[in-house]
């Protein structure tokens, strides 16, 4: 009987699933809801295995298979300790490793070369890939890191809205449209913030690179702030002998052109998403494809 | 009978009264427990009452006469609507209005002088009063505001550390002090930020002065970009025209060398302390002191 290989890219929204011959070759690809395992281990088991049952069927293959199948799940938060371990001693799966939706993305994006990706989205993190050894820099989340990110971006939306509104920054239009939409009442953006999760913070960062676009100063001001952080992280990933730098995330394709000039000349295209990137290291740890240096 | 006056400096770790005469001159005073309106209106109610009798009872009153007393109650977080007309309600005064503690930390500091305060503790406010009118610029909170306070330059440190620990900014003695504090482990930094309070915060604000104080290069950014926050906001009290300015609030001595030649000259010391200040409301309010303008 085949062994077939089994790549996740399980998220905080939906759940994807790509089945795949041992050699790597995707045959079919299925959905589910969330993979949180950090926050709902049940319901990520549950549509972990929906989503590989689906990929199964849509291959035309025997949903039961699945549990002689080997995988890689790529999940956020996956270093989280005691929920990896919950999590994957009950997949249903013959063979599995976790890792993180990071490494899958950078299995996609670059394939089998080294190289790094700056995921820039509602958080920030950069992972840089020289041979088997892999390294992360910055993602310690919106409270004290991800700097650059769009959570990061949005809340110095808001709180220039509000020092604007003080008179202790010059305000512009990019400020009024925010303290409009909260009736020009400071509390009300204060109220807004006190409860706002990153992603509510991040719905803002948009706004800024498109009235920055414009030419707006405050807009300007916070984006350049924002791409010095973005910058500052590549050099370190650059120092360190990466070559091929792959921008991620949502706000990548909005980020490229206001990072530094230095920069430009190591950015590629993605070859492909993280969930290829998932099969192919199942291909490489489990499948007949051998790993590499191994 | 004499109706005398009673002052309050209610805070978060206790409450202090004063009695006083109907011209303001003070009797004497008591101390209680917490009163912070917002979070446990009963204790706060009750710790004002029993600060107040000790007050009386300090001067050689009767305590039960505070029921004959009109007070000036000073409180942290009182412009919190529900709240307050809940406790102004069940106060045990025969008369009684809530203030901020800013403003009679403002009061006490200037006496009947026109001018402004700038509070410098684990948060950041300037009120300024020209005449009759008050006025406040930030102490917005620490999720959007307080620039420069002790929560934010806290704060501001411990990310400095995670990104001294990247590479991404040079470290240096007082980032490596934090690190150490946490085993070195980024995740415990993390950890502790994702939970920590304001005032959490603010413990290592002074820190950061002692370390700038001794040329350490990481403080010394931190510092001057904090007390820059200040300045600009002292540029708009000072704009607006108050020519005295009293720095009050525990970071108010570390920060005055640092704020900038132009604010120096503005300085004045306070004249009294916000106890002090609470009854002078009350006098001009409730006693034989007419107000101000009246």
């Amino acid at each position: 009987m085949t062994s077939y290989l089994i790549g996740i890219d399980g998220g905080g929204t939906s759940c994807r699933a790509a089945a795949a011959a041992p050699d790597g070759r995707i045959l079919g690809r299925g959905k589910a809801g969330a993979a949180n395992i950090l926050t709902d281990p049940e319901t990520a088991l549950a549509n972990i295995t929906e989503a590989s049952r689906a990929a199964f069927e849509n291959a035309g293959i025997d949903p039961a298979g699945i549990t002689q199948a080997r995988a890689i799940v790529g999940v956020a938060g996956h270093n989280v300790g005691d929920a990896v371990h919950y999590v994957k001693r009950r997949l249903p799966f013959a063979a599995a490793e976790i890792e993180s939706d990071g490494l899958i993305a950078l299995q996609g994006a670059l394939g089998e070369k080294d190289g790094a990706v700056a995921i820039l989205g509602t958080g920030t993190i950069y992972i840089a890939r020289h041979g088997e050894a892999v390294s992360y820099i910055g993602g310690w989340g919106f409270t004290i890191g991800d700097h650059g990110s769009g959570a990061r971006i949005g809340h110095a939306l808001l709180q220039e809205s509000l020092l604007a509104f003080d008179g202790i920054h010059e305000g512009s239009p990019v400020t009024d449209s925010v303290m409009a939409e909260f009736n020009n009442d400071p509390r009300d953006v204060v109220d807004f913030a006190r409860l706002a999760k990153p992603g509510e913070f991040g719905r803002y960062a948009p706004r800024v690179f498109e009235q920055a676009g414009r030419g707006d100063a405050v807009a300007l001001r916070l984006l350049e702030a924002a791409a010095t952080t973005v910058d500052e992280a590549l050099d370190v990933v650059v120092s360190r002998g990466s070559e091929r730098l792959c921008l991620l995330g949502g706000l990548a394709p909005l980020y490229r052109p206001w990072l530094a000039e230095r920069h430009q000349k190591h950015f590629v295209e993605a070859e492909a998403d993280a969930l290829t990137g998932a099969v192919a290291l199942a291909a490489r740890r489990f499948g007949s494809r051998p790993e590499v240096g191994a």
